[in-house]
Formats: structure tokens, sequence, C-alpha cells
């Protein structure tokens, strides 16, 4: 068994400029993940794995459960656990890694259900934000997550904050505004702009019947006006409190948490 | 104007201490904040502030703002942008800093109330899930977030992450669970058990009338069996995904908003 123990073998550098670096992660299609449980996760929802790190201790540690992961012919190395520490993004490293490919971009026309659950996040800038919106899209059993002009899907932390609900949660990218109003329209899918308003509609007034949609602005500034006034819908969620009291992830929560309730009762 | 410049100044090193120690914050009923924001918010909230650190940058910067803010007679000390940066826990440092006292402990026996709505946090331990959940408290009008063997709340990281909450919310903390179960007893408040259980009671179901109290546990394992069983219910976030994919801020966040909704509605 060779054990790299050098940052400049070929496998070791792609992976640390693919965790570094988003251009490079965008011109080879390719993304890292770190954490066994994660990359089992990633095995079990068909993610494309290409190749996989351990370390000596982690080799050791997680054979038994590796033996029991479908990895069909993924190549692995072991490398050593000083490079394994090198190579970490996280506080305490489990020593395994992997590189992945991103599947083919989803097509919202092609995919898109006229009773669907969506939320579109326009502007989202925070990764933890975006991994925890995802991981509780797929919590409460949206439909999709549509990214439009938001923080990249791919980065290692959005990635592993999500855990393992990117691997399920249907996720869409858009660059074009108009385009995404026009396919939501053509299916009857109403479309809400969170706001903080007072003259907004109440969440707790709203009933989401039939398909809809919920778009949340960046964490600064909101929506831009000319996003919210496209929507059928301004909505608001009332405080008691102060106004700068909800994070985007917690008002998102709670968005997703009452249009999914709706088809439930 | 004496610009301090080294980190041996008695002030800068008990802001030092302060801020990296949780026994040093017990001993001393002293805690740190960053940021001007923050400050100013302590400031509006009667927090009690002791001593007041500004960079030389950071104090031509917000000069004119720092006389409109009521700082009595709490001492400014004006240190050198190099130590402003030492001294710094965030990525991008304003060179603002502030030591204060804490408040005198909350007893819940005296402050409950009979209709009110609160959260218990029993062994919650990620600072950055007890901030938001203090932050979200205050959004949808909690009566009080009581901290039952919970993380601290003055360390830093908490602080910063309720966003001034903090110093709004009322926090009690706790350390004997049967005295807790006897106020809440004593006061006829309800009190809930949020688990992950198929049995439990649906949390959409629940009307949360009168005086209630939801008991969140671990991010990790929950409630200790013993401490869901005294509960009046145990209650459920009924998942269409992965059991893993709601975070424990996230649930409480919605445990909390099916609460707060009830007594507006």
């Amino acid at each position: 068994m060779t054990v790299i123990t050098s940052k400049d073998n070929p496998s070791v550098k792609l992976y640390m400029k693919l965790s570094s670096s988003k251009k490079e992660r965008r011109n080879s299609g390719l993304y890292v993940l770190e954490g066994f449980r994660l990359i089992e996760d990633a095995v079990n929802e068909k993610a494309l794995l290409k190749q996989l790190f351990f370390t000596e201790d982690a080799y050791e540690k997680y054979s038994d459960e590796l033996s029991q992961v479908d990895l069909k012919e993924v190549k692995i190395l072991i490398i050593s656990n000083e490079l394994g520490i090198k190579i970490s993004c996280t506080e305490k490293p489990q020593g395994v890694f992997a590189i992945c490919e991103m599947p083919p971009a989803r097509s919202l026309e092609k995919e898109i259900i006229k009773s669907g659950k969506y939320v579109v996040l326009h502007g989202l800038q925070d990764p933890g934000n975006l991994g925890m919106i995802i991981r509780t899209a797929d919590a409460v059993g949206m439909d999709g997550v549509i990214l439009s002009e938001s923080c990249e899907l791919y980065s290692p932390k959005v990635i592993r904050s999500t855990m393992g609900s990117a691997f399920r949660m249907k996720i869409f990218e858009t660059r074009d505004t108009d385009e995404l109003f026009s396919c939501l329209e053509a299916n009857g899918i109403k479309s809400y702009a969170a706001v903080i308003d007072k003259d907004a509609v109440d969440l707790r007034t709203i009933t989401f019947d039939g398909g809809c949609a919920v778009f949340i602005g960046n964490e600064g500034n909101g929506l831009p006006p000319e996003v919210a006034s496209r929507c059928t819908v301004k909505a608001t969620i009332r405080m008691s409190g102060h106004i700068n009291s909800l994070n985007a992830a917690m008002a998102t929560g709670i968005f997703m948490w009452e249009m999914s309730g709706s088809s439930i009762h």
C-alpha cells in the first residue's frame, strides 16, 4: 500500500485546488466532499464519485464500513495523516475526502410540477444559509430549490452544511429571471415575494393552494423591487420583536414550513 | 490622545482573557462585545458597559455616531489598528470592542407569566444555534428562553449571533430540572417535548392555548427520556425528507413559530 505524503501528488493537488477555487470547480465540473457520513450519503444518493482519499488512520477506522458501500470503480488513495490535516477544511478532520463530478444541470422547464412547492433564492450570499435552507427544504418536502444569482452550490461549506440533502433535493440554477417567471406562469404556479413590509400580506393568513414558489432575497438587501413586484403576492412574517431578528435561513424555513403544511393538511 | 499598542496593557489583557475563557467570564461576571452595531444595541437596551476600545481608524469612522450614543461614564481607550486586529475574533474587524457586566440572574419563579410562551433549551451545545434561537425567539415574540444545561450565553459567538436579541429577550438559566417542572406546573404551563418519534403528536395539529413551554434537546442526542417523559405532551415535526434534515435551531424556530401563532390568531 503506497502512502502519499506530498502535496505535489497530482490528485492531492487537484483536490486542494477544487476545495479552494470556485473557478477551478466551474471549469472542471468537479467538486469535493469531506467526511465519512457525507461521502456515504453521496454514494447512497448516486453522486458521481471519481476519487477517494483516506488517511492511514481513517482507512483502518472505516475499512469495515467501507466494504459495505458500493464504490464500484472509484479509485482509492491512501495519504499520510499529516497530509490529511493539511488538506482538511474542518476543525476535527476525519481523514476522508472525495472528488466528485457535478451532475448535469437540471432543466426547470422539463421537471417542473404544476402543483409543486418551490423556493427561489435570489441573491442569497451566505454558504451556511444556503446549506441550511436546502437541508430544511428536504425535511419539509419541498419539490425544488431554485438558485437565481445566489452563492455557489458546490462550495465545500454549502455541501457540508446541507448534511447530505444536496444529493437528495432537486436543485435548479437560473441566471434569467424573465425565463423563470415565464416558466412559473406557464405552469400556473403562484409566486410569493418574501419581504419586510407592513403592507404585505401576513404569512399566517395565506393558504398555499396548488403550485407555489416563494422568492427569498439577499441577506442584507432583500429582494430587488423589480423582482418583488413581478410576484403574484408580497408576503411578510409579522414580527413581534426587532425587525433585524430573523436571519434569512430561518425566515425561509418558516415560509417553507407554511407552504408545505398547506398540502399536508 | 494616548494610543495603546501593547497586549500587556491591563485592560487589553482583561478583554482578551474574557474573550477566550469561559472560566474568566464566570469568575468576573464580565463579558465582551465586538462590533459597532452590537455595542450600540447593547447601549440602547441598557446593557452595563464598563469599558470601550476603539482602534484609531474606528474612532475616526464612528466618532460622529458615537456622540449620539448615551455612554455616560464609560471609559474609552484608543488602541492601535494592529492591536485591534490581534484582539478581534471576526474576519473583518471593525475595530470596536467593549467589556460589559452581566446583568443579575433572572428568577423564573418571580417573572414567569401564566399565559406566556417559553422555550427550554436542555443540553443545547452549539453557540451558533443558541444565538439563532434567541434571535428568532425575539422576532416571533416569545416570553422567555430558558437555558437548562446548555452552552454559555455570554460566549462571544453566542452574543454576536443573537444580533442584539440577547439584550432584549428574557433569558433564564436553571440547573435544576425538578425545580423547572415544578415552576411550570405551579403556573399551569403545559410542557411539550420536541422529539423525533413517529408516535408523538404532529406539531401541525397542536393548538398552543394558554401558557406553554417547548423543551428542545441536544443537537446529537435530543432530549433525555426522563426529561421528555415529564413533559405534558411529546410533539414532533413530521418530515417528508430525511430524518437528519432539520438542524436544532431550525426545528426550534418552527416550534416557536407555531406556538407564537396560536396567540396571534
